[in-house]
């Protein structure tokens, strides 16, 4: 190749990307604090440097209590949230292991393609969309297949906006010998996330949504029990970049192994909105969740707009509202964001075209952004 | 669990993480361009709002500048170079495929790793560390393997700062009716990539490189061929997150479909570093990555330091050399990290002691950087 003269040419007059202004209510990513935005923008530094390796330290003891866990093997894989899903599985599922996946929404599906990946047998435990998943049908389950090796469910499901029992389907899956995966993707640090008091053995979230950081993250965590299962396994983890055996070399408690390169300047920014998160406190970021998530219900029955999901199941971080009689759900969207820069997610599956989802997450969740969708959804649903 | 008296108790006193400003001369991350920093910085935005879109398709045109190629499937996978390169593999080996990959270092090592995790069988060209690939073990090894499907091997190996000759590699591939894996983790935009004038297959880099952009992206690119490949599977692809058939449904052309939550903020850092880079033009950041390496060279020589490497196969963004009889390997480094803040790389594996590995990669591709490790190594290797 002529270097000089053979060269496909580069694409003309790109300018710098300079995103608009949104007001982000949709199902993450939310808005982001501007300390956490800074922190993501700082030079970065090599992941063996020893300030980096005191800033892992840090990370996982705030994540340790973002989860309110001591499990030592609590860290921030290095993807989005589908990869701290992909991690539990891939790694805690063995070729012929027989899992009983709770479905309520769209993450339920994921973990069935996880686990039937990752060589396993997937037992489905349906519920509807929009109800939480229910204990009786997961014990009748676990009754009816004794050789199952491990339950999973969703705690938030993010597409219908409803949460589980946690901590009595953990329970239940001990009880059975069975080891739990939870996805608190969308409910750590929005609602009451309690790891070690659930008894759960992998847990993973996400960054984007009530934490606040840059996508691109998943904190996740395992029990003992957990680790065990990864260590005595027969075969190897079906994936080199997620197995754990591998991660905890760089993660661990003693070394650091080069196995990848960290995505330092996200985890700059996570280990900044989690700090937040601690100066806040667990409990005052729930009750500020529940709080809005209040304000928006006081707004919305005015409207005539009312939630998909029964009181006692509601995620006050994330509203499915039914699409009120006459309104052209995704012309009230598109208004939205063009018209208020305000954005609003959409139904998913069954329930595309039918609800909206409005998140109040992390940074997002505060009262200026509650009036601002009130008031654009006044203007809209009036004309 | 009453939240008010039973939660765990948050880590007290913890700073926000102010990394100490750091001179990068290591395997990567290179340092970022101001401009890179203050893209990564901005608030974020959804990953389905109309105008991510329009930065999506920019960054798809813009990389296939970087990689020299026109093929439609060229995005930004969302994770480090790893992910890279089990995406290539996990999507394009079958279980019982036989892949022949040449290893001369610490990635085609990794390589093997990835074939036999998707199942398939590994034939191993083996090089010295230090070494090119050679062509004629290649050769031998196709045509001992007839039924081989894939060729896989490092362009740039970061372990010892070897350039293999990439054309004739993927031509014999090709020759041989094999698809052609191509890690391109450390050449892209320091040394000519030309993916479609080699006819490589499944290519992958890591952002940062050369490209000098956050850490945590890989660009990747899939000729039609791959694709092919990969729509004829027998059976699903072994990872959810990595299963191309899925991801275009993001990152195609005429589908926005949600897989997982883009890393929208790293996103936004490579458009701006692959901008810079079209605006620098490629020749033109090749020729300076070889200026620098020259002068480095230059400045090394009366320092009694010779290269690992023959000229004719070294990479002159990533400088192996031998450590001078009587000095102290890790002292060096670690001097030079504590006294001067420049980071400097080890060497891994059998190399380990014996070699430092000086990267100029991007934007640390300065004479400033070049002058300021050279004043510092003649001040140690003084002592």
């Amino acid at each position: 190749m002529n270097l000089s003269t053979d060269l496909l040419a580069a694409p003309a007059g790109l300018q710098t990307f300079i995103p608009p202004q949104r007001c982000l209510l949709g199902p993450g990513p939310s808005e982001i604090d501007p300390r956490v935005l800074t922190a993501a923008g700082r030079p970065t530094i090599g992941y063996l440097d020893p300030a980096f390796v005191t800033m892992m330290e840090e990370l996982k003891s705030l994540l340790r209590y973002a989860f309110q866990t001591a499990n030592p093997v609590t860290f921030a894989a290095s993807g989005p949230g589908s990869v701290g899903m992909e991690m539990c599985f891939v790694n805690l599922v063995e070729p012929g292991d027989k899992v009983i996946v709770c479905r309520n929404g769209v993450f339920g599906g994921r973990m069935i393609e996880n686990v039937t990946r990752a060589g396993g047998i997937a037992v489905v435990v349906e519920d509807q969309w929009g109800q939480p998943v229910s204990p009786e049908k997961l014990q009748a389950a676990l009754a009816a297949n004794p050789d199952a090796a491990v339950v999973a469910f969703v705690h938030a499901e993010t597409s219908t906006g409803v949460a589980s029992d946690a901590a009595t389907l953990c329970a239940l899956a001990a009880q059975a010998g069975c080891l739990s995966i939870v996805d608190c993707v969308t409910s750590l640090a929005g609602i009451p996330v309690a790891v070690d008091a659930w008894g759960a053995d992998a847990v993973y979230s996400g960054s984007q949504k009530c934490l606040s950081c840059v996508p691109g993250l998943a904190p996740i965590t395992f029990s003992a029990r957990a680790i065990e299962r990864v260590k005595a396994r027969k075969l190897p983890v079906r994936s080199w970049f997620m197995d754990l055996n591998l991660i905890l070399g760089y993660w661990g408690e003693t070394t650091r192994t080069y196995h990848h390169t960290a995505p330092n300047n996200s985890l700059f920014a996570l280990h900044e909105s989690l700090r937040l998160l601690a100066e806040e406190g667990l409990a005052a970021s729930w009750a500020r969740h529940r709080r809005l998530h209040e304000m928006l219900a006081e707004g919305l029955a005015p409207l005539g707009i009312e939630f998909l999901v029964e009181p006692a199941y509601r995620l006050p971080q994330l509203n499915a509202l039914k699409v009120p009689e006459g309104a052209d759900e995704a012309a009230v969207r598109r208004r939205l964001l063009v018209d208020f820069s305000i954005e609003i997610g959409a139904g998913l599956g069954p329930l595309a075209g039918k609800i909206w989802r409005i998140g109040l997450m992390g940074y997002s969740a505060r009262e200026e952004s509650v009036r601002r969708v009130l008031a654009a959804l006044r203007e809209l649903l009036a004309r």
